[in-house]
């Protein structure tokens, strides 16, 4: 029986551990990978005291720091199925014949990328479409990309392929890009990139790998086709909610109602991160709010038992 | 007329300002300490990512991210006396003469440490008596001295000595130590601390230097003294909160009322870190914080202007 079992390995849940390892907790994290969506997050230029890192080294580092609170916290690899309430204490399902008992969770598990879900997608994932510019922009170099969807994570995507790529499409479906204005100045005085708004994807083509996009362009309703060797889907996260519907109050995008210290409708069960209806889905916010919700979890034990 | 005023420079108001400039808002960040209360925070252990590093470090890094932002932000080195509006805008008064006009304010102005209020403390500050640990504490070389206050920061403050002076006696007003289980098992193992509870300060004593620290024992009544050449006061602390008095709502201590987006009762008054009436004073919470007040600024001219 552990104290706390925390789901989510990115700023949030790793924050929250080491927080519940500096109270004595005896402390489960689970999660998939180590610094979660961090990983995505390329050129880092917004975490307080560092002028300029990327979403792997900072991930690294926190994961590092976690470590050193290995006789505290024990490390799950791996994924939660589902998590439920008995008898006042709580289970959590990650496996087969694989369950832990805790009395209070940290969910901590973060939002994912939302799909297009237009043909193609599915088909050229990993030969072409992908979700992670970090991950996947150096394949790219000197080819032809279509980035999807104008916000920041879309825009940083644009920035980290300037440097690869040989030309860069930017697609967003409204009419205005809605990125920060010191992320769109970075892009429009670049000469590789081609904004292109107004637009709708429709297809990803290809054969054997992508060969292009087809897109709508809404204003006049006709479908065009550029040549393209990858495309970076960027247009938003999902919460990664599944395995507590039910069992906590969502809201009606699936994140989880939380307060400033990461407590919800359930007794016992705190959230943190991106996972939460919070409206600022940042690196920094995610870590404040693990804290919390791990100074809330003690306050709870304190009281509970 | 600027975008944003920003007071207070500690890691709420330089996060908030980070974000600020990267919004491509005209930015005045007002502050007395490059660095804030976390000068004040001596070994810090618990900042997400690294491992160990010390206040001033920390203070140090962040102060040199924000000036990469300098084209942007401009800073000023005071303190401020008071902030009103008139018209739809803030005014920011800095001392004589010097007042500055703001659309939006982000108040980030911390909190300050609380005085024990006995004969002595005021007359020995600097003299033997001290606030900051970390400033001070290289001063008691093999001497013996008093930390008062059993929290996070005292316990800190104890193990800061630790490693400077000869003996360290830890007097803490309530039966059991508050502070943090990792810190105390810390100090308890340490063969210069001694660690004395139910013990009311009453006294400082001194002779051009303090010499003594005086103590009613509450369980017996009796007062006892201890020949100490510093105090060290770790007794907590008052929100930075007499500029904005009338200005915006305040809690029952004097913190700003502020949600977890930074926003107050006041319109175009944001509030970020430890001035707010926050549970947890804690640096991770502030630097989100202050993220989030700075969304928030952005959100509010985007609409009101």
């Amino acid at each position: 029986m552990y104290d706390v079992a925390i789901v989510g390995y990115g700023p949030a849940g790793i924050t929250a551990a080491i927080y519940a390892a500096r109270r004595r907790l005896k402390t489960l994290l689970v999660g998939e990978l180590p610094g979660g969506e961090v990983l995505n997050s390329g050129v880092i230029e917004n975490w307080p005291g560092v002028e300029t890192t990327d979403g792997i080294t900072l991930a690294q580092e926190m994961v590092k720091h976690l470590q050193q609170h290995r006789q505290q916290v024990e490390i799950v690899q791996s994924k939660v199925l589902k998590i439920s309430k008995e008898s006042e204490q709580f289970v959590l399902d990650y496996g087969v014949n694989k369950t832990s008992q805790a009395k209070a969770i940290i969910y901590a598990a973060g939002r994912h990328p939302r799909k297009l879900s237009v043909p193609g997608e599915n088909e050229y994932t990993n030969l072409g479409v992908s979700y992670c510019a970090t991950c996947d922009a150096p394949l790219f170099n000197d080819k032809t990309v279509a980035v999807v969807g104008g916000g920041n994570t879309g825009t940083e995507a644009v920035i980290a392929l300037q440097s690869i790529a040989k030309k860069i499409y930017l697609l967003h479906i409204g009419k205005q890009l809605p990125a920060d204005p010191v992320l769109l100045e970075n892009i429009t005085s670049n000469k590789k990139t081609e904004v292109i708004v107004g637009a709708k994807t429709v297809r990803v083509i290809g054969d054997k790998v992508v060969q292009a996009l087809e897109y709508e362009d809404l204003a006049s309703g006709a479908v065009k086709s550029i040549p393209v060797d990858g495309v970076f889907v960027t247009i938003g996260a999902i919460p990664n909610t599944e395995p507590v519907k039910g069992l906590v109050k969502l809201d009606k995008w699936g994140a989880i109602v939380a307060d400033r210290y990461g407590r919800t409708n359930q007794a016992g069960f705190f959230a943190a991160g991106d996972v939460t209806d919070t409206r600022d889905a940042q690196i920094i916010v995610a870590a404040g709010h693990g804290c919390s919700a791990a100074l809330s979890v003690s306050d709870y034990l304190a009281r509970n038992q």
